[in-house]
């Protein structure tokens, strides 16, 4: 399937307003990308994906983590991690997708992992900070991605903690992880 | 060593405003003891002994952790860790503590753990809201402590969270586990 179909694909599986958010993401991970010094065709690859199942019927997204040998200590946790993971599985299974790269890209497009990969990172920060979003803090966080993916992410990761906090909701402890992780690699490079 | 001997050797460990918090926590551990069903007697002997080594130098605090098999992860977390861990061991090997309940409870008074026993929850509390402490939130702590240790637990940790991130420092994972343990242990009681 080529590029454009792809797309048209994609534009069918969520609401206007989400699709005008996954253009935002395509076009900051291809800035992103140029500006770190990342792939920029495969950093839109995985922003044309990174949502494709976000407005699925959740307990599809259930089902496609318990089957799949993804990993299941996410069906404890905010189910807004869910997509995620079955969205990398759909890239691979129904689209062919099979570079691991991009498909580690989707997959941990939500969470962060430890180590984070380039294409990893801006992907992750291109869906905290493309053009439409607006919340608290996502100013400072445009600000910080002009010299640092690290940092920025981290003043990402912060903003859905504190968001977690607000609501008493529990917080997945990758995301710990990452944030950690994240903040060892600026402390090795200042 | 009795318990007013005990008393005088934990003050000459620390300056004044912390003997003070001390008081503070012994006061607040026997209240919410009687409060929550607790063991009165053992709250007491923790929170006299749960900041014994707070004052020590940090390399000696370290040297505790690295030599007596305690978690060798504290020491890639905020110093403030230590000082449970390794007060924990000194009330065992030099006052002779062997109740593991009261050892447990100065052990995770700062990190907390999964499963915290009743004592735990008590000595933890009691450290964030005794009536010296001045923080934001503290108040809405001592509120949620007149009918829920766990939710007033939860409060605390978010205060924790929350000081962390503006701070830019790294989270000890064990708290965001304790947090999600607490959680859920709200959960299933409403």
């Amino acid at each position: 399937m080529n590029r454009e179909d792809l797309m048209a694909a994609v534009k069918e599986q969520m609401p206007e307003r989400r699709w005008q958010h996954t253009l935002g993401v395509m076009a900051t991970s291809v800035m992103l990308a140029e500006r770190f010094g990342g792939d920029a065709v495969k950093a839109d690859m995985a922003a044309i994906l990174h949502d494709y199942c976000k407005y699925w019927p959740i307990h599809e997204q259930a089902k496609i983590i318990r089957e799949n040998d993804l990993p299941q200590d996410l069906l404890a946790f905010d189910k807004e991690l869910w997509h995620s993971h079955a969205g990398a599985f759909i890239a691979k299974s129904q689209f062919g997708i099979d570079d691991e790269e991009i498909l580690d890209a989707i997959r941990y497009h939500t969470s962060g992992r430890e180590g984070m990969t380039l294409l990893d990172k801006i992907v992750c920060l291109a869906d905290y900070m493309e053009p439409g979003r607006d919340f608290p803090g996502v100013e400072h966080i445009r600000e910080l991605a002009k010299t640092s993916l690290e940092r920025a992410l981290v003043a990402g990761f912060d903003s859905t903690i504190n968001f977690l906090i607000s609501k008493g909701k529990r917080i997945y402890p990758l995301t710990i992880g990452t944030r950690n992780d994240l903040l060892e690699q600026i402390q090795q490079t200042t």
